[in-house]
C-alpha cells in the first residue's frame, strides 16, 4: 500500500497544514507500515502554496527502512529540489489524453513527454528511480475512453524511453470498472513483467474498492490510497476523491491479504486529520470502524429476553 | 435488480412522503425495469408512521406485467393486510443472531419463527409466495461473527419448513466482505438450488459493490439495492446506508451485465427523492453521473494548444 493523502489529498484542502503537523502524519504513515508513501509535491509555491513546504517536509520526516519515499515532480526545477531532498523515487505525471493533458498541464502530450525525458536524464544522473503516473488511463471525462493501445504504447516509452521502474496507471476521474482494470492490467504485467505496476483509484463512482480486488486478481505491485479519503469532496455525501487508505487496508485484511498495514494505528492517522484540516474526512472506517469493533449488548438485554418469554405464558 | 428503497429507504426517514408520491416513485421503478420492488411494509402505522399508508400505496400503484411487488411482513396482522393488498410476495424477516433479534425485534429467535410459522400459514392458505430475509447472516454488530452453520440452519427451516421460495442473506450493519460472501453463497446455491436467493448488503464499510460481484460470482439471484442510497445517514460523509441501485446497476453494466434496467430512468427517479425527503442522497451517480457522462471540453482548448505550441518557439 502506498499512501497519497499527504499529497494528492492535502493539495486540495484550501489550509495550510503545519509542516510540523505535515511531517508527524508522514511519520505516523511510516510507523502503520505503509510500504510507499508520497510526502509531498516539488511544484512551484506559487501553484501549489499549501505544499510550500515540500522540502521542509522531506528534511524532517524521520525515515523508516525500507518504506520509500516519493515525491510528485513537475518538470526540472521540481526534480532538482526533489533530489536536493533525498527523495528516494521522483514521480512524474502526465496524461493518456490529449484533451485532459492540455487543460491539465496545459501541455501537448508530445511536450509532456520531453518534460519527462529531461527530468529522466537528470534522475539517472542521480541514481534516483523514477515512477510515471499516467493519468486517464481508463477514460478522459473529455474524450471518454481511452483506446487501450494509446494507453500501452506511453507506458512503454516510460519504461523503455525513460528507464522507468515503474508505472501508475491512473483511474483519475474515477471511470474504471473492474473488467477493464482486470484486462489491462494483466495486458501491462504480462508484457512488462519486470516494471512496478500501480494503481491509482478514485472512488467517485462507488467502483473503487472493486476496482483494487480486480487490480490484485491481475497481478498489480501496489495501490494508491489516501489517509481518511482525502482529496474528495467531503462535505458531499458521494465524495469524489481518492479510495480511502485505511478502507482498502481494512478490506484486504478481511480478505486475508496482508498489506503490512497496522490498521489501528493508520486509523489512528486518519482520526487526526478532521482538526488540521477542519472538516470530517470521507472514511467510512472512521466513521463506522471494523467490521469486528462491536457494539455493546444492551443492558437490559436480559430483561427484555424475559418480558418476550412472558409473553409465551 | 430489487428496489428496497420505497420501504428500507423511507422508513429511515423522518418526514412523510405523501402518498401519490410515493405511488408515483414505485411507478417509475417499475418504468425503469426493477425485477422486484419492495413497495412499503405492513407494520403497525404506530410503530413507523411514515409507512402508515401501506395499503393506499399498494392500492394506487401501476402494475406492470413481469415485476415482482413484495412487502415486508411482521406478523399475522401484518400478513392479513399485505394478502388484501395484493401482495405478489411476503417478505418476514428475523436474524441469524439472538441478541440482534432480541434487540431488535424484541423477540427471542424462536419465538420469531413461530410467528414466521403463522404468517406462513397464511400465505400458504392464500397462494402467495414467501421470502424470507435473515439478518445478520454476515455477522452481528454486537455478537461479531455468526457461525456459518447457524447461517445454514435458519435458511434450511426457511426452505423446509415455511416452504419460502426464496431467502434474502442480508448483512445488516456492513459487516460482509468479499470472499465471506463468495463462500456462504456458494454453499447456498448448491445445498438449495431451486431456490432464489437475494443478497442485501449495506455500504457500511465500503464494500458494498465488492460483495455484489463476488455474490454473483458465486450465482446469487437477485440484489437488494435502494433508489438513490436511500437508508444511510444522508449527511455523513460515510453514508452506511442500503447499496444504491443507480450505482450497482451502473458498475453491473459497465462490466457488461444486463440488469434489465433503464438507468437513465432510474437516475431521473433519483433525482425526484431529495425534494420529498428533503436532503441531498448519497448517490454517486446522481452527483458524478455515468462514467460516459462527458463534460464539454474547454472552449478555449484551441488556444490553449497553440500557447504550448508557441512556447516550442
Amino acid at each position: 500500500m502506498q499512501d497519497v493523502g499527504m499529497r494528492d489529498g492535502l493539495q486540495a484542502e484550501p489550509v495550510f497544514v503545519p509542516t510540523a503537523d505535515k511531517i508527524a502524519l508522514v511519520d505516523a504513515l511510516s510507523d502503520a507500515g505503509l510500504a510507499k508513501i508520497e510526502v509531498t509535491s516539488f511544484v512551484s509555491p506559487m501553484a501549489i502554496p499549501v505544499l510550500a513546504d515540500a522540502s521542509e517536509v522531506m528534511q524532517g520526516i524521520r525515515r523508516r527502512p525500507g518504506v520509500v519515499y516519493t515525491v510528485l515532480v513537475p518538470n526540472v526545477r521540481g526534480a532538482e529540489r526533489a533530489i536536493e531532498a533525498r527523495a528516494d523515487e521522483l514521480n512524474l505525471v502526465m496524461s493518456a489524453s490529449e484533451t485532459h493533458n492540455l487543460t491539465n498541464l496545459r501541455m501537448t502530450r508530445a511536450q509532456s513527454f520531453r518534460g519527462l525525458s529531461e527530468v529522466a536524464a537528470l534522475a539517472r544522473q542521480a541514481a534516483v528511480p523514477l515512477n510515471v503516473s499516467l493519468s486517464c488511463a481508463f477514460g478522459c471525462p473529455m474524450e471518454g475512453d481511452v483506446p487501450v493501445p494509446t494507453v500501452l504504447g506511453w507506458c512503454e516509452r516510460f519504461i523503455d524511453e525513460l528507464g522507468a521502474r515503474g508505472v501508475t496507471l491512473c483511474d483519475t476521474t474515477g471511470m474504471a470498472y473492474p473488467s477493464q482494470v482486470l484486462a489491462l492490467v494483466r495486458v501491462c504485467r504480462e508484457r512488462w513483467p519486470q516494471a512496478e505496476w500501480t494503481l491509482h483509484f478514485h472512488n467517485t463512482r462507488g467502483m473503487g474498492l472493486a476496482n483494487v480486488i480486480a487490480a490484485i486478481e491481475a497481478g498489480a505491485d501496489r495501490f494508491d490510497a489516501s489517509l481518511g479519503g482525502l482529496g474528495g469532496c467531503p462535505y458531499a455525501p458521494g465524495a469524489t476523491g481518492n479510495v480511502c487508505t485505511e478502507e482498502i487496508v481494512h478490506a484486504l485484511q478481511c480478505m486475508g491479504y496482508d498489506s503490512g498495514v497496522d490498521l489501528p494505528r493508520l486509523v489512528a492517522a486518519a482520526k487526526r486529520l478532521p482538526a488540521l484540516i477542519g472538516h470530517p474526512v470521507p472514511s467510512q472506517i472512521v466513521s463506522a470502524g471494523r467490521r469486528l469493533d462491536l457494539h455493546p449488548v444492551p443492558r437490559d438485554l436480559d430483561a427484555i429476553r424475559e418480558r418476550a418469554l412472558a409473553r409465551d405464558g
